[in-house]
């Protein structure tokens, strides 16, 4: 069980994805207990910590970060939440190569990750999920292009937007100002290889 | 890993929760592997699976259901997806009280919830969480006066929306017309008992 | 023409309705050049100004407003825009009366509006419409009971909302954060009276 | 006083622009009583009325559709709510230029609609506004480069959508689904020349 407002004292560097995105990531790729799931670029590792108390001891969280100090903030806090064991930090930019086979997720969250898409559907085994997060339409055009093919069918491109309600005696009504947009998200499938 | 397509083969008895809420439930709890979660009404197990998914095998999920032909929906649907170690189902009213202790989260989805809550509270472990998720607004807000009366702090109030995106060679738009509302999502959290 | 930009050089007393609203109660209440509308609390008068450029020197808008200050804004406002001629202030509690008769529009905008609905039903021509302007749910829930009760008819309870989009050559993409709720608009018809 | 129940009547051919768009291409836009304003295409002419209905007998709505039969349709609609004094319709391609000088607003809701900028400025009083309407977000990027290089200022590019709600006894709630999407609208301004 994670706290989630644990959020809010982990240290942050490179801006973060927020709770309803990684929901939302977690949700539609089907990401559960045991499995193994390659991210990059990690950020500030609030990602790393959500999918690691999700995969659990029995997962594995495989963080590509090339930026030496991003990656130090990942290490503690990992290190802080106790998942040290779970997310283990690959020091390496992902465009260079996955080391990992046959993983379950590979979730791209960095610049021109088009070019990571390849990498991304070696590493993944069949029926394996390719998740996409980019704040402008261009570039979800511009990797969905690149996805398709490469091979990967499209299971959906969506935004997922939540508000926050008062719910008082004074009466119910959702907060006027708030979050409107983050990201696309894009979920794609590594298809099963036809018998030969 | 859980291929959320399958949902779609399963067999449907009673209204589902829907991916976008199953997702955030899961990611604002903060729901884990190896969690032990109590959910009432079961339905027809889409959320039971759901969860199954990411508590794993070292965690567990409660099932209550009262209706029978509801609670054989559900192990059917468990049998399926290979989580029938880790869904139990409970045959019995939720009103009626919780046989575990110290689960980490509960998840009430059913008609006049808020009589549940005392029984919540009661089989809740410290700091654990309670999700409420109601249709109307006239529900969130009974739900809520008797949460905090109860002794729950709130965490959020909210909704969670999706809206899918066309990205084609002839132009990026969100789909014209899809799901606007399920359900107000709740979350509220058992403070730890302050030393004597 | 009404450049829309003016509004932020309008002195402002009380909160007011943004053009997203004013927009929508306009258009889907038909309001249109030569109508005669009764606005009630007029607050710092922008709805008064917008509704008199539609409404033209054929028609009217009488702006209903009991607090003397709140008043003085209105007609500063008007006589700002060149609308002082359209833009008739009654410094009147509205609860109290409308001494107009068979007016096209009447918008209720103040705290416990459903105690003028009554006066509204009175004062408007047969097929025209009352619009009420809500924050919360429990005010719309009032406000339904009480205008079905004297006689109206529903158009529709409906919110609005708009996002702002970037559009840049590095990327399009709606903005991050914005205004996610003002009030509920609501639409009711008095009917036409059937021959006996 | 337009009764917008009536749109539901008038003669459908090709796509309308719905209330929600039409009401606040109207708001944000500043049209109102005594205006006159260019529209292309005219389709069914739903906007064109709603226009008519706000300019009122002092304004004016000319609207441009080169389809012989979209515009038959237009007329007939226009007729049929008794504005057929306020709509002209204009048997003409728009990119072929616009007649009319000094106008307030111009609408552009047709295919490659960039090519009409050029005709919209000029046609155009200072201070007066162009508003596009386009599904795709491609479209509002390539109608947004045209616009500026051509010389009018940026007011906003914007998506408004609205969520009905059911409003009852037994509780409130939004409506399940609806419409999420219709096209995105952007709004321009021509400047006003500087003395020399």
């Amino acid at each position: 069980m994670l706290d989630v407002n644990v959020f809010e004292k982990l240290k942050r560097g490179p801006q973060v994805i927020v709770l309803k995105d990684a929901s939302a990531i977690l949700g539609f790729a089907g990401i559960g207990a045991g499995d193994r799931v390659v991210e990059a670029g990690a950020g500030s590792g609030f990602l790393s910590v959500f999918l690691a108390n999700v995969v659990g001891e029995k997962g594995k969280v495989y963080s590509y970060e090339w930026r030496e100090d991003f990656a130090k903030l990942v290490e503690k806090n990992a290190v802080k939440l106790g998942f040290e064991k779970i997310v283990e930090l690959k020091l390496k930019n992902v465009f260079d190569g996955i080391d990992e086979k046959d993983v379950d997720a590979v979730i791209l969250d960095l610049a021109d990750s088009e070019k990571a898409i390849g990498n991304a559907f070696n590493c993944l085994k069949e029926n394996g999920v390719l998740v996409g997060y980019h704040p402008n339409v261009e570039q979800i055009r511009t990797f969905a292009e690149t996805a398709i093919t490469i091979g990967f069918s499209q299971e959906r491109i969506m935004e997922v937007n939540t508000r926050d309600w008062l719910v008082r005696n004074r009466g119910c009504r959702p907060v006027n100002t708030g979050l409107m947009h983050t990201a696309f998200l894009s979920f794609w499938r590594k298809p099963i290889a036809k018998p030969q």
